[in-house]
């Protein structure tokens, strides 16, 4: 233990938690973002409507497999390339990032052009050959533990996207095998504590494996974000009895919403609210500085409308929600109403301002 | 798995959570009683030192062992008997209700004239003749997990004590053996949750065999409650570097009282306050009712002091005294002071009314 | 790892180790001695049926519990002392050896009265209580590995009872838990040969509980031979079917007759036709050797019988059969057969050489 | 438990454990091959100087890996497809059959080019694409157990080859993760019978991984012989303390010849005089067949010598060459001789025959 290596996945003294960044969801920033979705995308109605009602839940990604680990060779393998544009169209419509499991380096690029993040699962967690193929192609990867991976091993794994020069690396922790047959993939919570302490990367959890057949969900989420986990993975299905995969570990979307309040996450309703709210004020502070410039202009003669300022100001304004996953049609056209109304304002205000110079 | 077996410590359904009490201590009630103190007695100093900080700390009840479960021959075993008379003492300085493990079925009696609740360690828990011993003796019986036993196995080593008639039952989970040297014996916080389902018996955690040279306890502590634990068990020890047994684990006082913050515990200076206040405002009530009484019995000319009513009075909360574990003359001499407090502010208030009576 | 503590169940270099003596019993010799019982007993019938038939299979000791480590607390807890006095009587109808367990302190000097070697189970690995009253004695002890302890915790436990100054300990692995249901408390054959390096202690196997449930008795007891431990423990009952206690994992006993021929263990009848073979062969010298004597002494005119010499004689037998555990009296008896034969021949012998004599 | 399904892998009542073939070597017909070699092909002279000396030290296979499942990204993956040339030629050299590790789909066809057997090591017991793959190449599959798999999940691995109609599975038990530092992952010798009750297939066992850092390689092969195991793998290298991975757990090549010894393999000088003596008799009894058969000719005026009857022999010869791996050229050089021989021998017999004849 005296010697061991310094890795990239290690901790530095002194240095802080790498946060990975998925469009809007940031792991290892303090929050507690959650995954959801069903372990299988079965069909675009399915995934759409889980896609929707997590959304709504105020779930943070939406996560399925197209290509399935399925331990029996009669099993369901999942839609393949099928699912991964079900998955994508469900993501555009809920407006939620994807994330999805990769089973081959083969299909390493074909699932990264179809999803947001990739996941490579616990039975691959020591598949070098695909670790190595998921750290070249730019796109985060959630690394779920081995059953029987100790942290070294797994933080070894690691290593092997890290060595790819991909930083954005997330960790999780999905129980361990034991001997009690009534938790027998056993949730290790202070691995989290333990890996957070060794290193950089953020670390999120999966009761699933642990929770199958018990209602241990809802206390597993809780005790995760007590424990400090940046995250949490929750599978989810609107008819968990029928599901093809993974039957009896997931929540109906009834469930889903029960454990979002017991997390205190505001639903999506409430959040569109909160952010009406904050639009609302952010435009009007934008008026105000604008009016205040139209007044300054007015003063020194220059003239009040710049065809060249107003294009790069929409220019940026469309890079930036190109950046943040928006239609920058949609914010051309926001801002399109945004300046006309500023410039009359401004005119307003200029009139007011002459009108009463006048009366001076 | 299809005919388990009904036994005494399993939930039948509809029953609710046993509330295990002793003294002012509840465990079951949705309470998180912290239990902490040194793994061993080792002066009557140290014990006391450690209670009162303990109790500064809002701890709940104090914990060590006179008679050690000490894995070489060649360690600490602990002061015994002696060891018990020092613990007995700290408890009452400080107030706090006490544990101590037992460890052969010939000192269960013994332990139990010393302590309010005894404990049977993880090393023992299928020491069956022990826990029929510690069944009959009328106290409480903390009951650890052993380090590989499953949650069923638990159960029925619990019913070795149910099975004496004694219900006062709380389990302990404190991790179990696994491959991880990092974690060796991992608290497996699934099992509360699980336990809680399967049993009506309150469980609660300890983090101490799992975070063994980390700084997890913390963390632990609050994903404990956060699952629905029933209480902690905490180390701790005034020098713990210098400790004679189970050095390493234990947290300083400085730590205790951290942990204190990081759960929300008031301290106990705060807790006096808030008393105080309570306290403060119950005499007035108390005042004010008494004046009340005394005007109406001088309107209807009864006597004012009856010495029968307030031996009665002096009686009861003597026997009330008793029951909680407050010294009675203690509190005969805080209901003689306001007894007499009340009369005189009585006959100053029937003074006051006699007086205006007159001014009418 | 590097500063391990020298304890006195650690084999230090060179040294050979300990051959623990159990009557004609050896452990540690590079002989593989069978234990074998019923896990309870439960009547003087079954006791003795199961005795003579292991006798007669050429079993090495008679093994059963007078008291039992139950793990329900409505199961058979064992006859007691009852069954202490029927196990006694089976062992001397049988010539065998016993051994029987011992689960508290208090019944430590009762069960050594009345067998050959004791036993602490694996539920009692770390009652150190229990071990140190073992070690006090001065019987030998037969003391199995718990199902989560590491070799280091088990060497340690041994340690308690060579910290009583008895060296009379041998090791029995008895499987560890883990997460497999096949096979639950998995045998850890590779334990034999570690202990075997670390310590100077014999070790056995018992695969009883790895095996129950399936037919692995023969093929692990082969396997645990050829690794090199030093004996074997079997259970074994008449009607394992209605087995008060341990039902479903004991041999019957047409099974213990197959075991032993697998293991090429001779029966007791060829055993005793081999040993009747030898005793003629014996006799036959010392006759020899007898007649040799007399004729030198005719010619020296020495005395022909010397009292003392034959009472030296037969007191020298009379002591070497109770070191072996024989009934002196028995030896006596023969040995009181065998001088007055070899009288007779030394008489018949040195008359013949006189005629022949005077025949010159 | 019940209503387990029936797979390919199961054993259905009365079936026999299926023999898998590797040219000469037999896994499952009561033998017990031995595979050996090191843990990597590092040079063509290492790799060749390890088949040689395994050659001779009686081993039935040549195992090494071309590219290696390394727990670091930062160790030696191994020599690529340049080791999989060195390792035919070492397996051509020594006249061994060869066994290699493949890692990913893409890389199946080209092993398989290569090697007589593809092995599937534990990391990859669940990589459920690479089973497909091994399944369709044709060529027999070594299965090592995952480190927490159960037997079940092993089986339902092995089904996945089944599944693509290839019955040529050897499963290998090589250790399960347990919690003793001292064998981490500890043999489970019982799997062998285990697995042979449930399953037709044959199971070998793997003792390094258990081994490592003690002497245990030799009682454990001991151990799998007589558990009824089909078969040992072996790691070997000419200079452990220098490989290039895997160093610590390999034998040298002087252990290696003494646990041949254990075993009671017999050296291949030995086995070389037991084929030559065999091949002497052949050769006398075929030249005794062919001279009675002359004899017969002559009598009956049938011409001597039919060329289309050597030249069918012969094409025979060199078919079944082929068919057991040896150089056609070689065995028709060997019968021009022979049938050289037998033509003058049958002459020499006619020729006497006659003269007798005339004699008469």
């Amino acid at each position: 233990m005296s010697s061991e290596p310094i890795l990239k996945s290690h901790r530095r003294p002194g240095v802080e938690t790498t946060v990975v960044s998925v469009r809007n969801v940031r792991f290892g920033d303090g929050s507690y973002p959650v995954l959801a979705g069903p372990i299988a995308v079965e069909t675009e109605e399915q995934i759409v409507d889980v896609a929707l009602a997590a959304a709504e839940a105020g779930v943070s990604m939406l996560r399925s497999a197209a290509y399935r680990a399925e331990t029996s060779p009669y099993g369901f393998r999942g839609l393949g390339e099928e699912g991964l544009w079900h998955l994508e169209h469900a993501g555009k419509l809920s407006g939620l990032p994807t994330i999805s499991e990769v089973l081959e380096p083969g299909h390493v690029e074909l699932v990264a052009d179809h999803v947001d993040m990739l996941e490579v699962g616990p039975d691959n967690m020591q598949n070098f050959v695909l670790l190595r193929a998921a750290g070249t192609v730019g796109k985060p990867v959630l690394l779920h533990r081995g059953p029987s991976a100790t942290v070294d091993e797994w933080l070894m794994a690691a290593e092997y996207v890290l060595a790819e020069d991909n930083d954005a690396v997330v960790l999780c922790e999905r129980g361990s095998r034991t001997f009690d047959p009534r938790t027998s993939d056993t949730l290790n919570i202070s691995a989290v504590p333990v890996v957070q302490q060794m290193s950089h990367l953020p670390v999120v959890i999966d009761p699933a494996p642990t929770a199958k057949g018990h209602d241990l969900v809802k206390p597993l989420a809780l005790a995760g974000r007590s424990v400090g986990a940046d995250g949490l993975v929750v599978a989810t299905h609107p008819d968990p009895g029928n599901a093809k995969a993974g039957n009896g570990g997931q929540l109906d979307l009834a469930e889903l919403r029960q454990l979002r309040e017991a997390l205190g996450i505001p639903s999506r309703r409430d959040e569109i609210d909160r952010v009406d709210r904050e639009l609302v004020k952010l435009v009007a502070r934008r008026l105000h500085a604008s009016v205040e410039i139209g007044r300054i202009k007015a003063k020194r003669e220059i003239p009040m409308r710049s065809l060249d300022r107003e294009a790069e100001l929409i220019g940026e304004a469309r890079d930036d929600a190109i950046a943040v996953g928006v239609d920058p049609d949609y914010v051309e056209a926001l801002f399109t109403v945004i300046l006309d109304h500023s410039r009359r304002a401004q005119r307003a205000a200029i009139d007011l301002d002459s009108s009463s110079e006048k009366a001076d």
